[in-house]
């Protein structure tokens, strides 16, 4: 944790933070600030709001004297799940907010950004640090999804938008082939050294893991295809029982944002459409769609404990990987005291972990140990596939 | 129809309401441009562009010799219902369309009110003269529903914003008491006279009408509040059974954008939130509320055409006004050859008629032949209720 | 009315609805008196149970001395939307009542029929009479629904089990061709005459018709395929708006209970699976089928007046015919006081009226001011197209 | 496993557990056989057909020579998951497949008996040996589907019939209080011995466990009362976030099975309504409900390594015991092939572990090892809370 570091530290950190959001936010013109294209994303209004108003509401409010509430409105607007039933329920509704507007919202940041800097000259507790440092990471994970939930809005445009000429984050260097190996026996997983992690992925514990081998390279889009090409996304056999039903429902073909134009695949990046790369790794891809393409390929995900000993011989952070593990607490785990404390135990049902970072991922903000998780059946995240066997 | 008339007379239909358009934009922030806040509504931005897509479409590409196309992709963001499939399918995603931006529709509206003003410099067919026409009407519907359609995005902000201060469109000029008395008799109905109609309300014709007598006054808050106060909402043998449903499926307890507060009716309007006026005529109410409530009252809704007999004899204009009438084909009902045809007779299911005209309706739009149109269900028009017996 | 008419023929006409239905079952085993396959059926054991609690709760009760209910559980399993809302909401739960049995149910209509036999040997007043005489065709409504439901049930087999041999309710007589004329005017619709009708029959009224013809023939299943081979379900332009989501949602592709078997189209009847024969009329339509029919063929399907008015000049009763009308009340409409004033206002929305009669139908059930009515989207009654221009 | 055992064993096994199936079905009447109330349940004449078609299938068909199939329809109708799509699109309606009726599928059970007796006084291979096995333990496992199934289809009857007198299987005898401790380490978990057990607790395996305590009682219906009565339902901070939309979706107040005569709580059982008994384990509770309750208590549900560890000194079988465990592989799981490798890994996502076995579990079925698997939304087993701390 920031705790034990020096007071500069935390101020470039909170400072680089601040900034990586607002220079996201530059290609954006004020409309693109404000759809909500389905209930699981929000609108990058709503991310920089959000970001700023845990800084506002747990920092700022708590911690510097005389600091005065920017508007009694905002927590309202740009709370997420935290508290009462009456707040929860304009979750789908973040879309009809259209004031305040991005002005405001702007001049939210700037003012919240202002007092943080008085803040941040001040002494500082290290409880102080700590929830600065976790407003950071807070905000690198609104980051990613405010990238990921722009893609979304930008590919229901049948125009196909560009956000930035050269920011494509589908592709990924060349991957080394081959397998790590894995001995059988104890290993201990979860957060170790001094910096920061999120609640979930403390405490370190010991885990009994048999002999494995995981593959150093993630499964590529012209793998993909071989799967498509025979056959997979129409053969029962190889599909979880929900996945196929997923599959019937919502007529799943293929992974998200594939268009075939004129006999040839494209995909939609924030490029605009371009043609695969069929080097690149296979990239918008559901956990149902992860668990066929592993039972056609014989093998299968590696659990979430084997990935991260193996971390540190492959070379991830190109892509989030769909792991076999659901997501649950580890031995231990505890919450927070108060609204803190809702910020991650509340969604260990149902939903499968992810291991990795991708492009989209702020530089340093994953680790081994990281662990993200959505539902089986999303694919709007930058997520992939790497084999276990 | 305008087609028998001087060119000046079009040409200041045209202008005032494309004028009356852009004032309408007046209070509105480019954020409140984007949002489609319910399936059945649409953003300002696609109202501003579908009304000119139409001009451009249909008068300007057949008739402008020369006419440039503004931008090819509009046609497929911004036409409706109207050809094939894969373009409609986008309609639900019609907030998630931020680009082009409100000011590339704006330029749109520029450019095509420019060449409209060529071509209405010219000597110009009936033809013309009547797609005008058509044209003006159309807009003139969708700054109605651009109002109510802003006014559900605004309703779902808890802040609950102003559109315009002294714009709230609920309240209306005292009523007058007492029956319109209609004899029993074969009388006409359906558009007559020289002026502009849409297809549904061709042709005249003869109808066959029992003795009848129509309230001159429409139901006001204070009534509709007695009816809430016996219990109206939870007495099921007041409903028709697809009504009790739907108030027990979306948990329906009064009028859209009411609010108790502090034991107090307020109700949200484009002024914001404000408390009830009682002697105002009750509005946004659905027609299932409005059968319940004419149940109760022990009494009925009139017929669309006991509506438009007894319309001479009627203050009407305050408030849409539900009928008893499914909204179906009149007599020789036929539909114009092209896209155009597909104006009115696809909704002709499943839809009541609604008669009158609201304070959110353009000057002069509607009159006594007009037929409004929705599903029983929807509460988000400004529309009440007049009883028959 | 009965009411008028001498005790033997009320006598007469009980008793033979009664056996009519006891016929109707001898088919049937134990367990096909079970389900309920979709929410609008109802099972074969409720059918005969509600029909008669209508006789026990309504007229027995009221009007044999002494009489004794059979069992005070009866009212709740078996009234159809009658009363309060907990009883309603084992609506969809019909096919889980598994108790009383099939035998109990026999018990008590047995005990039922004894004690009408009781009441039909006493001096009863007019209004008992039109009760009874509402409860004879009570049944034989349900009789109807019974064999549709039954008919939904079986279907649902992939053994196609037979209900009857010989029992083949989609083949008519051949038809005479040509169009019945109807001149413009007044006409009087409406029942007339002394005998029973429904309350939604009432009261005759002047209607004023245009000049129309009406097909004497019904749409065969020749002419349907037609307009299938001619890709009527994916052309959009034919479709009401409603209609072609219902289809999408659906993947509507042709009738209800049509299977295409090695190239040739077979339907499934209570005969089990069999070839379609050509030249029956088109049956298991929805009326969004039968409207895309019209379309495509350039005409129309008739108003419930046209029909009426013409009815003398049609050779009816061999399929249920789709109007154009929706069914909603006529003039001077009204229910009576109490659970029976229930009977049909209640579904005066979103439905259409369906003129004529099926094979289906019990002789001398329907007249030509027989209205029917069901929504726009079910298949699942013997129903088909007769077209007007 | 049976395999190597000898073959009196083998047969008295078979016929113990036909003969049991058999007996539970004594009290029920035709019609009980029929519906399938909620879409995951099943109806008690499929669970008897499907067992026997699995003996069919797996055995006869493939090893006992000459035999001859019952009925070539009886495999597309009672087959579950296994295949292909289109059959498995009937899932649904297996409450409305009628025919063949309760007396075939008892000839089909005399018949497959009979059969299988003849091959049992054969000389067995241990793949057969195994297959039987496999088969009384699937029927096993059927024999509680069709009672908790039966249940919730009696449930739905507003008269609460009564299965069997004296055949309540809510109760459970006195409970020892007090913790089981487990000691931090290595543990094996999984199937260990000779007996039969299913593929998914195979095979054994080394887990690391960190310290615990385990209750020894499960948590009594006073004790979920208590947490009932201090607002529990309605505290969102205690609830994972979609126990609470399932909740409120829902409008979940109580266990399933509860309701309130009288201000008294009573509850559904295979005797008809009772009065709650308040020292019984609380039963019929989602995972949902289980996790909210062990946050309320401040304490959490076990894993299911801790369960099998800790279950030498537990003493379960009275209740299912939802753990925080997700149904998913072991290290190595592997399927069998062909159809029998669909039994269980289809499954596993989104589903909870369940340990222990219930007073609806056949006698013998269950071990330590033993996997159970339910939807966190399902309440219908006799499912119940066991804390750990």
């Amino acid at each position: 944790m920031l705790s034990g570091v020096g007071l500069d530290t935390i101020k470039t950190f909170f400072n680089s933070v601040r900034s990586r959001t607002a220079e996201l936010c530059v290609p954006l013109r004020i409309e693109d600030y404000v759809p909500q294209p389905v209930e699981f994303a929000s609108p990058p209004k709503w991310h920089l709001a959000h970001t700023t108003w845990f800084f506002e509401e747990f920092i700022l409010k708590e911690h510097l004297a005389e600091y005065k509430e920017f508007d009694p409105d905002f927590g309202l607007l740009f709370n997420s799940y935290y508290q009462s039933l009456g707040q929860r329920m304009i979750r789908t509704s973040r879309g009809s907010i259209t004031r305040p507007g991005v002005e405001e919202v702007m001049a939210y940041r700037r003012y919240v950004d202002g007092h943080m800097q008085v803040l941040l000259s001040q002494v500082l507790s290290s409880e102080v640090r700590s929830l600065i440092e976790i407003g950071c990471n807070h905000e690198q994970q609104h980051q990613e999804l405010l990238i990921t939930d722009l893609k979304h809005t930008l590919s229901l445009n049948p125009t196909f938008p560009v956000y930035k000429d050269g920011f494509d984050l589908t592709r990924s260097s060349s991957q080394e082939k081959g397998w790590v190996e894995i001995q059988e026996g104890v290993y201990e997983v979860g957060f170790k050294g001094q910096g920061f992690c999120f609640d979930n992925e403390l405490g370190r514990h010991k885990a009994y893991i048999q002999e494995t081998e995981i593959s150093k390279a993630l499964v590529t889009n012209a793998e993909y295809l071989e799967f498509m090409e025979d056959g997979g996304y129409g053969n029962f056999i190889l599909w979880l029982d929900e996945g196929w039903s997923w599959r019937e429902t919502n007529r799943i073909q293929h992974p998200l944002y594939w268009h075939k134009v004129n006999e040839a695949w494209m995909h939609f990046t924030l490029e605009g459409l371009k043609p695969l790369d069929m080097q690149s790794p296979v990239c918008h891809i559901s956990f149902y769609e992860a668990a066929a393409y592993a039972e056609w390929a014989g093998m299968r995900l590696p659990t979430e404990a084997e990935w991260e000993v193996a971390s540190a011989d492959l070379n991830w952070g190109e892509r989030w990987e769909w792991t076999n593990s659901a997501y649950l607490p580890y031995p231990g785990f505890s919450t927070a005291e108060g609204a803190l404390g809702e910020y991650n135990g509340k969604f260990m049902v149902n939903q499968m972990v992810l291991r990795g970072a991708s492009l989209a991922t702020a530089d340093g903000h994953s680790r081994p140990s990281y662990r993200n998780f959505f539902h089986p059946h999303l694919q709007w995240q930058y997520s992939g596939i790497r084999l276990a066997k």
